[in-house]
């Protein structure tokens, strides 16, 4: 029998720390750590999310505002609204909602966002410091999750077998990297991938990222292993899992549930970044002033 | 028997390519592609690469300047010298020789270059464009060579396994992004992993960059795996890889040789590098003027 790996709990926990830190930073430094969250069109996926992200900063003694743009919103119009806001002291966190429209370049958008305002970590100076292992001013809120929930296992990450199913630049490569810099021995897997079965079972700590309903089965688990399910598919049966969750759980020894594992865990990292961001803004003002 | 895959050849052939196209570019841009080489004090392996870099330059009909800094040099010294050449219009590349003495950070100096002069694409917006698969301006030039031997022997990437034993910023790293982006299954192992040879003998394609003589025996290659030989080790006996050429040579489907393989394909590509910096410089003031 597995373990479940609470992620909800685990949110709430590190979110009502952030809530305490949170209200320090309030009393010494006058200013109230603000998200501003880009959302352009209306899918309703993204709504939710934003919904959620906005309601969390409330939560936590931060504040958001949220700019909606239209849908047939121009490239320009999206960059000119990310300048105004990293032009604007108030506003300590950044952060367009993924998927943009088809016509708007994701990475002409992320990389307007000041590094130092972009909690997402998306950036490509973010990025360049994650692969390098330096000091990222932030690390991207999923994978940063996913390392959280490994490590509330207990079970040491170094020189263990990972194995990330999915590359995609938000989740699986930068969390291979992490995973990387904590001394495992990281494989990545992805649709080329020949012999899944045969590359997955041999994971001591499983990432399945691929964003494919149950596609993650009991031949593909080693007895024992971590397994963290990112898979956030939405189907008539409700939200769903990359992990059949039923299948899979009596053999890992691990294992996060969809919803209430990854999820939440994204989401307090990102209140995390926004707090660290307010307090990295104040630390720049004070030493500027004196 | 394995082919051995003549790096120096391949070399050879790439920069009679690139001398052409560089005159072509002089004659029509009246520019001649320049190259500034920063070597900080005197260790004398640094000593050799500069001198190696500075007569490819020549020999390919672009110029290069080496700067010689004292090995006691602050830190600050090293950046003023980087931003001097980074003003400099008739500098079109600019490369820190690494390694820097202990008290000089690394990362400080390689991100003051202008990535647009970041011909080893080691600055954090190369690596950041490099981790997303965005068109980097520059791909670091090991891992661009290691690209390059593997195609030259025929042996499709896409779906493959790859192995990358070593997980350096500058060769490991960047290498495993680049065969990832190929569609490759891969592993990235380095000194944390248990049972290396379990890993790397599942490997059709090994990549070796270590740093540690002959690490790489006969029980860690797959037979007829394609194995690229980074290392290069200084020993009494001279110049030696991290694979054990002679006992890997009749199992491997092809091996790359040291000296002879990866280092002369890494000076082309720098070259390549450097050509390419001069012709975006040429566009952007060109772009500029009308």
């Amino acid at each position: 029998m597995s373990k479940i790996i609470d992620g909800k709990e685990m949110a709430e926990g590190l979110r009502k720390k952030l809530a305490i830190k949170a209200e320090e930073f309030v009393s010494t430094s006058g200013r109230i750590p603000k998200l501003a969250v880009i959302l352009v069109g209306d899918n309703p996926a993204s709504q939710v999310y934003v919904r959620m992200k906005k309601k969390a900063c409330e939560e936590t003694g931060m504040r958001s505002v949220v700019m909606v743009l239209p849908e047939d919103s121009e490239e320009k119009e999206v960059i000119s609204a990310i300048e105004s806001l990293n032009g604007d002291d108030s506003v300590h966190g950044i952060l367009v909602q993924l998927p943009l429209p088809r016509h708007i370049s994701e990475k002409n958008v992320i990389n307007v966002i000041l590094p130092e305002k972009d909690v997402d970590g998306l950036h490509n100076v973010n990025m360049g410091k994650l692969i390098k292992g330096e000091e990222p001013l932030f690390l991207p809120c999923t994978p940063a999750a996913i390392i959280e929930l490994v490590l509330s296992t207990g079970v040491e990450i170094k020189g263990k077998q990972v194995v990330v199913v999915g590359r995609s630049n938000i989740v699986g490569k930068p969390a291979a990297l992490l995973l990387l810099q904590r001394h495992a021995t990281v494989t990545i897997c992805h649709s080329r991938t020949v012999n899944l079965a045969g590359v997955a079972s041999q994971a001591d700590i499983l990432i399945a990222a691929i964003g494919k309903p149950r596609m993650i089965t009991l031949e593909m688990v080693k007895p024992g292993a971590v397994v963290i399910d990112v898979g956030v598919n939405r189907t008539d049966a409700g939200l769903i899992g990359d992990v059949d969750f039923d299948g899979v759980k009596d053999r890992a020894g691990f294992i996060t549930p969809v919803p209430g594992g990854v999820g939440p865990m994204t989401i307090a990292m990102l209140l995390k970044n926004t707090l660290i961001a307010a307090q990295l803004a104040n630390a720049r003002q004070f030493s500027k002033g004196h």
